[in-house]
């Protein structure tokens, strides 16, 4: 089919020089890519962190920590909670606040941070009785997997004591009070998300003492673990990551072993991004130093996901440093795009006016605002009131994407 | 912790001999689910078909074809509907009835299969010529496919053509159609539905020229490819499927390797079932000829689970054969052993109005009817109007469910 329609795209409307996507072309089209590399290995190898940064005020931030050293913070908070029980001032936790007015941008870091507001927690009070009471079995209960070393969901958790906690909401929430309290992140607590992302491609690592090779995965790929701690000894010939949207985009490419051709490791959390794979993102890219290039849908919730990828959610602000992969470039679907490739009319879609609310909210964000080429995007995409999916440019051919978007796009260097 | 909670189920309500789980006795744990692998080992080596029923009317089923043998039959479809033409009879397809009055539960195969009737889609009439011109259309398609041999979503077919196929949902049934009409699953026509599953275990086999070890998977297990036809060569010295319906068992089961003590396979669709995971554990079991053991919720949902992995949908009753694994038997969480295992009352759920509705329409269906032993079962739980998650297991322990629940069951040869 369709000689006709490929017409579209590869006219000029899209570079001036026709590349030619033959295999001998590869280090000609990842070139670009090579030179966001350089960059990226260049940079100092201590990130900035909070302390470098002369702040009026101090921060509450956690780390990853291992089990002794968790098991250490919670035996020290129980000791200070026996001494102040025997100097008769009874038994209270000191909690951060995690509520908005505690949270805030921080642009040196480019993501959400938690300031130092404090909420005490006493026992002897009525109102904050049971939280201190559920603070303590919890503290308990993360005491237990430590020594175990075994890890649970939070549903698992709050089904060890229905009783207490009541409802999940409930062990939930101080779950998150304790990761802040500690000061370590709650995949330290041996607590974990279920896992949703898969990952294929040029990497090796190890999982659980398992050597898993990610490029011979078949077309379905590793399933990226809950467990963000058992992963280690990452190795990669991979020139950058190809962070997808979607499950179908991520299949295209593994069909295609789109990996063999341009040595890359593609990522997908499929959707909204959950909290292993960001994680795994996220170590990824500190231990391999590669660009992370992301291909979502050219439509507000395609840049939201990006966001939770890039400054996370206000919801574990705490946790910023460690589940943020602040410097993703947007590689497409960019609302620029529609018009460059000639996406045909009948595969955009008219944005919603909930989509166009959404996307003029972000246009006042600071995320948006410090990425200064993305704005012009997103007011093209606001005005033109369009979206489009990764799947449109199947309208091409279903191997468009990896056979001509793609390889175009990196030749250019077309993200920002 | 709960010396004192853990005393519930190990008394006398479970099983008069006291059982030590210690590694000795795996053989013993496991000798009853050895009698069930024998039987399996004992069928016949052809399964009953539905030609082998002496039935009063033909039936539609397909079968799986290789992509030479489906475009053999676009091909021959094609010449036909040109010698109609030539002929002067004009330009139509007949394509086989899914309407609900089309389709009927068959005991003998305990399924749900597609009867024969036909409908008429000419070109020339003004009623059916859009939907004609669709079907000609994805027939160009999937021979496109089939001759480059990849695979594609749903999604990809749509927005191929969105101009003529306008929205989503048209494209959907008359793929469906195309599958009956050409006598082959939905696979075999190279569109593949989204994975969503995950295996760990005694496995072993080829997923696109590589080589899977399920053992060596980690925590987090290796993804189910969406396009089966690329899976082949099942190694596995397992004893049986374990089929969980929830990722957190899935990640408990996995991490502790429950697999390396009760040789075992262990698969979750993370909820629902999707096609990739019906067709995989289907293909498993066909070529292990080992029993497949269930671990849901015990509420109406948990058995829907089941029965869509045993009898199919109503939606794709035309490819039953290749989607459902009939004979899976019903481990737990059975709403009789919450009781027996004194789950306790906190963390027992009580059932909905809905809950209790869904129950009751199920115990009337001839499916649940056809497993005597889950009628009393099921009306149980209507009768307490209550439900029960499996991770209710974890208020005795969190590792309760891989370290007493499970080899307990198993040594008893509890499930029906």
């Amino acid at each position: 089919m369709s000689a006709q329609k490929r017409a579209g795209p590869s006219t000029a409307a899209v570079s001036r020089k026709r590349v030619n996507y033959t295999p001998q072309d590869v280090n000609e089209v990842l070139a670009k890519v090579a030179e966001l590399t350089k960059d990226i290995k260049n940079e100092p190898e201590v990130a900035l962190t909070l302390s470098d940064l002369a702040l009026p005020h101090a921060y509450c931030e956690v780390v990853d920590k291992d089990a002794n050293a968790v098991m250490d913070e919670i035996e020290a908070t129980m000791l200070r909670m026996a001494n102040t029980i025997m100097q008769g001032q009874g038994f209270e936790f000191n909690v951060p606040s995690r509520t908005k007015t505690n949270q805030m941008y921080v642009p040196q870091l480019d993501r959400i941070v938690l300031k130092d507001a404090m909420g005490r927690r006493p026992f002897s009070s009525t109102q904050t009785c049971r939280k201190a009471a559920i603070t303590a079995r919890i503290l308990s209960l993360v005491h237990q997997l430590c020594i175990k070393r075994i890890h649970v969901t939070k549903r698992d958790l709050f089904y060890t004591d229905v009783k207490l906690f009541e409802d999940q909401s409930q062990s939930d929430t101080i779950l998150d009070d304790l990761s802040c309290m500690l000061g370590c992140t709650r995949s330290s607590l041996h607590v974990v998300a279920s896992e949703k992302g898969v990952v294929v491609g040029r990497l090796t690592f190890v999982e659980d003492g398992d050597l898993i090779n990610c490029s011979k995965m078949g077309v379905g790929g590793k399933a990226i673990p809950p467990n963000i701690d058992k992963v280690a000894d990452f190795q990669s010939d991979a020139l950058f990551i190809l962070l997808v949207e979607k499950d179908a985009a991520f299949m295209r490419l593994a069909e295609d072993r789109f990996y063999n051709t341009y040595p890359c490791i593609i990522i997908t959390a499929k959707g909204q991004p959950d909290v292993a794979t960001r994680l795994f993102l996220r170590k990824l890219r500190s231990h391999l130093k590669i660009p992370v290039l992301a291909l979502v849908d050219s439509d507000p919730y395609g840049l939201k996901i990006l966001s939770v990828y890039m400054k996370g959610s206000m919801n574990m602000s705490y946790d910023s440093s460690n589940l943020t992969t602040p410097d993703i470039k947007w590689l497409g679907v960019r609302p620029s795009d529609l018009d460059r490739f000639n996406i045909p009319d009948q595969c955009r879609l008219p944005m919603t006016d909930e989509d166009v609310r959404t996307g003029k909210k972000m246009l006042e964000e600071e995320w948006i605002q410090s990425n200064p080429e993305w704005v012009p995007e997103l007011e093209l995409m606001i005005r033109k009131k369009e979206k489009a999916e990764i799947q449109a440019l199947s309208s091409f051919g279903f191997q468009y994407l990896t056979e001509e978007y793609l390889p175009r796009k990196l030749a250019a260097g077309d993200w920002c």
